[in-house]
């Protein structure tokens, strides 16, 4: 089945405390989205990648493109839409270039360090299954706050923190798309899972980090330096 | 109000893969331990610590504290006991060495980066509502196993990632120590909230990690080198 990816980079530098989109800052001498396509890349050139940016940022975006020339690699030019106001209509405007039957990685463009066994587990089981959501154990214990007074500590055990990629059938993910969005779509499976779709889990791992803070960027560049 | 501090560091460095306990590997050229100690001492001196660590662990941490004399600064020497079976045992240990009244933060031997701010906000909100527990807002989506074949999202908003320290008035902490121990107990906070407590939560800080897989050292020493 014809496989696409979905890069999703919408945020802007405000939580790093930088001008600069944190999609676009240094890490290990590359920008961290050059680094994500990258890692798709090395899964299979064969990928096709729709990257959704906002669009103020397609200039700059273009720019790191030609000068990297690595990403001429994949067997089909990257495309490029413009990032919609959420998350969800970002992925929509993706979802709207594809064109028949096959299966979709949604990812973070700031998830930078997604093992490359990760997005093939994540097809694999998309393809049997039709929904394939990477998650890790939690680590911490979680308490839910149930009012301004009253919070309660959930069972860690049953926990399961969610990464990207979330890949399914084109098909199906098109059809949870056509729904209205709400504010508790955090994330595909959240979408999907309204649809009324059930949302298989694939292992993922700690290092699979989403760069949103500086703390972050510090973790990537020493998970890189050590791997 | 006394102020005290029981540190718990009950792990073994199976999942680090190594062979040294997590809370003596080294983190900028000292023990993780000792990092966590210091911040309790820039905190305040007058604090009483209490450091609960695995028996066969004491002649180690021992030769540590000789080794560092910066900990002679406490206003009282450290006091030892050796940790339980579980976290819960440990801690009913070093809360046993506590007479009278008072409050106590437990902490997490391997959270070495707690800011001075955090475990003063601990004891401040302690002394006014008997509970105190540091937590964060959960930056990923985070899903609920329901059963074998089913799992759903939470809605994140509600959700806090929680820390340590975790701060009490030492009565309400030693009633909440009475009960039966349950796998349900992942920290202080479920155990006074088993016991009938409002559990009150503190902001924490996210470069308050703790340390228990290789990635988390290696972010701990960026923080450090960048702070």
């Amino acid at each position: 089945m014809k496989q696409y990816a979905i890069i999703v980079a919408g945020g802007s530098g405000s939580r790093m405390g930088s001008s600069v989109p944190k999609q676009f800052l240094p890490l290990a001498g590359k920008p961290v989205l050059v680094h994500t396509l990258e890692r798709f890349l090395t899964y299979s050139p064969a990928v096709q990648i729709i990257l959704c940016l906002p669009a103020d940022q397609l200039p700059a975006w273009r720019e790191i493109r030609k000068a990297h020339s690595s990403l001429e690699a994949f067997a089909s030019p990257i495309l490029e839409t413009p990032g919609g106001a959420t998350r969800f209509q970002s992925v929509r405007n993706g979802l709207a270039l594809i064109e028949g039957e096959g299966l979709v990685a949604v990812h973070d463009g700031v998830r930078p360090l997604v093992p490359v066994e990760v997005i093939a587990a994540g097809f694999r089981q998309a393809e049997t299954d039709g929904t394939a959501v990477v998650a890790v154990p939690a680590k911490d214990s979680i308490r839910q706050i149930v009012s301004e007074t009253e919070n309660r500590a959930l069972d860690r055990a049953s926990l399961r923190l969610v990464q990207t990629p979330q890949t399914f059938r084109v098909g199906l993910l098109k059809d949870a798309f056509r729904q209205s969005e709400s504010p508790l779509f955090t994330d595909d499976a959240s979408v999907a899972e309204a649809a009324g779709f059930p949302v298989f889990l694939v292992d993922g791992s700690y290092e699979n980090i989403k760069i949103t803070t500086p703390e972050d960027l510090l973790l990537a560049e020493a998970l890189l330096r050590n791997s």
